[in-house]
């Protein structure tokens, strides 16, 4: 039986990530290759740092390992650097794509339990203190930083 | 008995609130006149922007009339006009901070079945079809707006 909120949580998880694949077919793929505003990050580098952190989401809810586990240093350990080589956009939508479906795939057999257990960066006893640091809370803090990255490449667009 | 998710999702909106007040706290007001990029929103106008769309939140889930319905106007149907008066950033936090305390004490006497039942702007009907289009949903989409909008007001802080 499906706990209803969480199906809803899930639910604005994924409009957020069609939201995200969506602004990324809307134009060419050196319309990309810009800053979002001026000195700030590339589109480019904001779609790999959410394939990475998506990625991430595997190992931090006990559902296996990184598919991507290169794009860990470029695209969130270290910042923007237009001068190094990064995959292209294409290929980027495509990670983003796999892990969304791999995680989707993971989300559909998942009991509200599940959902309200720690996540593996929790300890167990910091757990019993802090119930909520739960599977939940990664995927309602993730949803919203999706959304806090689409408002910035919302500049992407010409303003009329 | 509260349902943990619809808790977590509460949370998780108190933690946006908060993260947009600390913004608005950081610099001085003059700085919050400034577009958050070339030719976009100025930081005040997003802040009256996030404090009416809130405030619809009291009609959108029964809870009672806007407290001020002046702002819709100004930050919800009009764009950003650098030419037109507007509130202080003052003024405007006063209205963020009693908009969500307002907000928080209709949500700690509201039970599962509150959040599950339908909001204003959907009919019977339409909610039969989809229940869904819930309070809850609401709750989760605004949340959204917020961090959607808050990714945009870093950029008010200078780059490194």
């Amino acid at each position: 039986m499906k706990n209803q909120a969480i199906t809803q949580v899930i639910k604005s998880w994924e409009g957020q990530n069609k939201a995200i694949a969506d602004i990324f077919s809307k134009f060419e793929e050196d319309r990309y290759l810009n800053e979002v505003a001026p000195g700030r990050n590339r589109g480019i580098y904001l779609l790999g740092h959410l394939v990475a952190i998506s990625d991430l989401m595997l190992p931090l809810l006990g559902l296996g390992s990184q598919l991507y586990p290169g794009l860990e240093a470029q695209f969130v350990t270290n910042p923007d650097a237009a001068d190094q080589p990064t995959p292209s956009i294409a290929v980027l939508k495509d990670c983003w794509e796999t892990i969304n479906q791999t995680l989707a795939g993971h989300f559909a057999s998942m009991e509200e339990a599940d959902w309200l257990s720690r996540h593996t960066k929790v300890s167990e006893e910091d757990f019993l203190k802090d119930p909520s640091r739960n599977k939940l809370n990664v995927l309602i803090s993730r949803t919203g930083h999706i959304n806090y990255h689409r408002g910035q490449l919302a500049f992407l667009t010409p303003k009329v």
